[in-house]
């Protein structure tokens, strides 16, 4: 599957290695990762997924595809500023948010709006149905494999 | 000033009384009003808006003019589904958020991305500067109109 | 109804003037300008709709209302930069285009799809249905009035 | 590089053969292809980019990954519309058009605005600089590959 990894810009040490992991570990089970393609978590999980040969797409607020950190292996520019945003998550079939402020608030209001699963690693705290906190990259990651697989049995 | 005004579509008696006295107020005090066009939250506030004869200007999702509620005295189409939703709090220089879900969340993680001061009457709680919440209309209409104020004079 | 009006944002005087023109001549019979907001055609069109009272609604590429020319009534941000476009043309039930180069073009293309008639006065030659090339205001503005009134007939 | 391919969703043979060819040819010399990522023109040129191994990414109207044509290897949903459009030729170096009508003329002016050089085959013609008419999918390959390097040497 594809998952969308969103999250601050401008991040700590430690919050920058549990992304690196996050993205290794989505690229080790075979899936491709979406992120908004800039600094911070969007760069360290990319970094993480692109060890592992992962396909990692970048959408950019601007225009200039040259924009996106080196680790984008498909960059996509959209020059919609913020209104990038809802195409992040969108195009993930699920959601991984770590740590983050109110750009990463507004892409969680628009993973719930397009019912995608989501797993917060100190992140905010949603109180709606479809966000579950987690506490580390490996439940990140089991939870929205988890979610995802239910989804398609019931879809039976 | 313009304000923006976000929240549920589909909602209670007594959030629609809120929404309606939200938009009376507004009007009454010389603002106009912003709004995603549609319903519940966002037709309440133009029906209070309109009966002072304030402008009230609705953002729609879709490319139909014709799909804004009857209090909408200028529908602005964008077919840009729920990426028109930054557009929404883009166009206040304020924001009160009345109840509301996932939708009314992203446009309050955008209204905070713009630094909109927002408040919040009955709605998510947002942990973030910039969003108060408050406990009735009028302190709604107050609070806006004084962080407003405060930053024209910071301004100077 | 609702008139788009397209066009170059550096234009000469006779293209200044043939636009205030146009929207004089829509202002007075009772229309409505959409626009971009901007320079030009679009600035001169609203000052020609606001010698009459029209609406003139701008449609901006930035985040900032305050970037629109002093002749919009309703200022509309978007932040959607070039993807903007189909949200002026979208916005109108007809279509004006003026003088104009590569931006204008795409509109033009934007308004054929959205089915709207087009009068094109000293604009690009499209070879499509929808589109007439006209040589005054005059016939700029009746030929879209005619336009939508046999679309009204059409539809009984 | 990374070339646009825009035109026609309903199609004839010979227009399929073409656009299949010029896929081909663009996948041969190691470049990607970027599209709307639906039939028509989008199809076939996928699919001849595909049988080289290309990357071939398409950029959706609508929500739905779901939707890309099978030759598509990047899907990208984006839920704006037709405002989707300028991001298809935002996201390639140059383009080359194909047959097509309303929405490939507003891609063309589109490009025209990101000073993208264009190759026109059996498309609308187009009376501004750095659009080229030319009559086999070899000669649109060879201009656009022409004009990229062209760019960089003056870039030095």
């Amino acid at each position: 599957m594809r998952v969308a990894v969103i999250g601050g810009s401008e991040i700590g040490a430690e919050t920058r290695e549990r992304a690196v992991e996050v993205g290794r570990l989505l690229g080790e089970r075979g899936h491709a990762v979406v992120c908004g393609g800039l600094s911070g978590v969007m760069e360290a999980v990319c970094k993480g997924a692109s060890e592992t040969g992962a396909e990692t797409i970048g959408i950019l607020p601007g225009e200039d595809r040259d924009a996106a950190n080196e680790w984008v292996t498909t960059p996509i520019a959209t020059g919609l500023g913020h209104a990038r945003n809802p195409l992040v998550v969108c195009n993930g079939d699920a959601v991984v948010a770590i740590d983050g402020a109110a750009g990463t608030l507004s892409e969680l209001g628009h993973a719930l709006v397009f019912h995608r699963p989501i797993a917060g690693l100190g992140t905010h705290e949603i109180e709606l149905e479809g966000f579950e906190a987690v506490e580390t990259p490996t439940e990140a990651v089991e939870h929205v494999e988890g979610a995802i697989e239910e989804r398609s049995y019931s879809d039976d």
